[in-house]
């Protein structure tokens, strides 16, 4: 399977935050995460990089204005 | 090996634009996506959605002002 794990990118450093995504959709103010089983993670966030092959999804936060 | 196919979403059409996509990076107007042999693609597009075990990347255009 080719899920992979989000990372929260934050002061140089990565978390992870939600693993074995499925689907990711942007939407206004963030994103929607969707792991394999259908569980739903909606994050004030926006994609910094994917890294398929290492199965990696890092993620930076919205700046609040 | 997880890579994915980029496919260009276009009035309710996909169309597949780049194959074996590694790696994403969004960047001031549009994505860079890289192919897992290091061919390079930059696209006026933005991130639709993603579905990881389909392998499916969906992209659509940017819209000009």
């Amino acid at each position: 399977m080719c899920e992979a794990n989000a990372y929260l990118w934050k002061d140089g450093e990565e978390k992870m935050i939600f693993e074995n995504v499925d689907r990711v959709q942007p939407h206004e103010g963030g994103l929607l995460l969707e792991d394999i089983f259908g569980r739903r993670l909606f994050l004030e966030a926006r994609i910094k990089e994917l890294a398929l092959v290492d199965h990696r999804i890092i993620l930076e936060e919205i700046e609040k204005e």
